[in-house]
């Protein structure tokens, strides 16, 4: 078995492995993207959907933004339904920024499109199983293919292999420290065959739980309803997901109408907080899903891998470089900013809008009062429009 | 026993009752203000000291803010302190508002004085034992005095007497909803006579806990220390205050001392949070405490009671002159808009402050990311100082 070398050996071919690939082969750095599923797979997989303004920049500033900006839709505020009534955030007039809406799934298809076309190492059905001497100067990746068990010899592994990968249990128990939040309630998400009901996304707050209407283009709705830990797909059939979605977007004047159609995809996800500190141990570096989660309410988990790997890009640009490994060493800390700005932001936003079971009366009015202070000041309005749209000043 | 009359009966002779009274008075409407304790007992009772900018002008434009604005001192914003730093919040950059440090106690004694000067009519050591008749138009209060038990009929009954009064328990259980919160934490409050150690309020936040540093003018210092929901001043020798205060209000790069000097008053304050809906039934109103409880930290109670009395004063001269009683009808709704902001606000200032003992790592990670980001964010900033000079909007 002959042990193959590269640069950085980068595990997992979502958004944060394929854009820190893309950057690194713009760099001059040579990477391999090792990924456990198919390509079929990683192109199919329904995610996030909200491009933030600072990472819409670097996609097309890395050269990978021509069909974002084709297909995907500038969106320049988002409206906040709660107690019957409607109010929008102009994110370009208390911000003067705005977000595209590009779903997930497509950029990680661009991004694999100019991998390939610049002839980069993107390799499928590929599953890493250990990675070794992360202490040292030469660590390692064992991976598992169709071929038999393989090794990556690299100087560095970044891992962007998500919640569950191997990336982050590969550094000693003892060398991080896990911070988490659990929520007593999830999302059941669809898709379906309808235009969107709305222009732009409707973050609905109602005393039966949160729901948020989306978009995938102009003929495909996603939607979103707050739904129980222990629930399941089985416990929605179609009418009830679009009745209970009805109920919680009713405007007390009506005049608004949420439109239907086959649905064609149906999930619940579990909501959680979580943060790894360092995001770093020797030549290991997590990126991504591996190192945080954030509750979806804030759009913002996609939008940190993407900082991830283009401070990781530059960081390990420039150590290849110069030699310099000042930004590889800083990259935990300057990261770590943003993901607990993005943690916090996460949470308010999803306390703001779900119904917590096991909140109190005065729990609920308060969350009125916050929400009716959001529709009336403008310092609290711009500041979900700065969080939502991304900050720049990390 | 003669059955005296009056247009309104005012149960306690705190801020609120004395206010309204004073206001009636300007307005040609008779009333008698009731108090339980003595005046020397009420004048010296230890309470808030920050008057909200629109407070202060309230009672300018009564006639009653002569001794405020010589003796008291305009505050241009507060101090943040957070993991060893400091931020100041400008309220006047901000949003252009301030706030008046004049102790609740002082601005009780202003509006006993007017009352007497202007012929008012304030009984002291008169205990209301009871209000009759609410649901009809003759409501009476019985009270005791040293002569033995009088009757007062009114037009209108007002309940000033505080969280534990008798005016909230004489509505009907089943007439109104009560919203609580409380906090697994209270306040240990010192006066000390040392001038204080900085101009202006500090409102620190620690892993050991909150503190606060406020003032009664150039030679007195007042101080609070967060404490265990069951301490109490036993448990708290000079010494120890002296000491937890000083860690509590420390910067990293040093360059602040705290001044110490002899403690003349130390208590424990529980911290609550509550709202009873809707603040009247039939002839009887219920202002300030009576009706609304927040925690101190956003330094809410005094003037909710404030605004609360110049609604009511409003409200019943518009009655008296006209017969129209539609304020009187609105003043419930129209006060709780504003108290429901406040409950927010004091519950929001409280949770980004407190250390809460049932709070996990994560949520004091987060924490710290709120705090970081009001320091950076001029949103974030203005928020918390139109809340805390008070919102004009209501």
């Amino acid at each position: 078995m002959a042990e193959e070398r590269t640069r950085v050996g980068i595990i997992g071919a979502g958004p944060a492995g394929l854009l820190l690939s893309h950057l690194l082969h713009r760099a001059g750095v040579e990477s391999v993207v090792l990924e456990a599923r198919t390509r079929d797979h990683v192109e199919h997989r329904q995610r996030a959907g909200v491009v933030e303004h600072g990472v819409a920049r670097i996609l097309r500033a890395a050269g990978a933004g021509a069909r974002m900006d084709r297909a995907g839709a500038v969106h320049h505020g988002i409206e906040l339904r709660f107690d019957g009534r409607s109010h929008r955030v102009d994110f370009a007039g208390l911000c003067g920024r705005d977000v595209v809406l590009y779903a997930q799934t497509e950029i990680v298809k661009d991004l694999i499109a100019h991998r390939l076309a610049d002839g980069g190492d993107v390799r499928f059905a590929a599953a890493a199983t250990a990675i070794e001497g992360i202490e040292g100067e030469r660590p390692r990746i064992r991976y598992g293919t169709a071929a038999g068990e393989q090794v990556l010899a690299c100087d560095f592994v970044v891992a962007c292999d998500g919640f569950h990968g191997i990336g982050r249990p590969s550094i000693p128990a003892e060398r991080v420290r896990h911070f988490e939040k659990s929520y007593p309630f999830g999302w059941l998400g669809i898709l379906a065959d309808v235009p969107p009901s709305a222009t732009e996304l409707i973050y609905a707050r109602h005393e039966r739980g949160f729901a948020l209407h989306s978009q995938r283009g102009p003929r495909v709705s996603r939607l979103y309803l707050q739904v129980g830990n222990d629930d399941h797909v089985g416990n929605w059939p179609d009418d009830r997901i679009w009745a209970e979605l009805a109920a919680r977007f009713a405007l007390r004047d009506g005049g608004w109408e949420l439109a239907t159609g086959p649905i064609t995809d149906k999930a619940v996800t579990p909501m959680r907080s979580f943060v790894c500190e360092p995001m770093r141990h020797g030549r290991l570096l997590l990126a991504g899903d591996a190192a945080h989660i954030v509750p979806p309410t804030g759009a913002k988990g996609l939008n940190l891998a993407m900082h991830d790997a283009a401070l990781l890009a530059e960081a390990l640009a420039s150590w290849h470089a110069t030699g310099d490994h000042t930004l590889v060493d800083g990259y935990s800390d300057t990261a770590l900013r943003r993901v607990w700005r993005a943690e916090h932001f996460s949470s308010w936003m999803t306390g703001l809008l779900h119904r917590d079971p096991n909140g109190s009366a005065f729990d609920r009015r308060v969350q009125s009062a916050h929400l009716e202070f959001i529709a009336s000041s403008r310092s609290a309005s711009a500041q979900l429009a700065e969080n939502y749209t991304g900050l720049p000043y990390v």
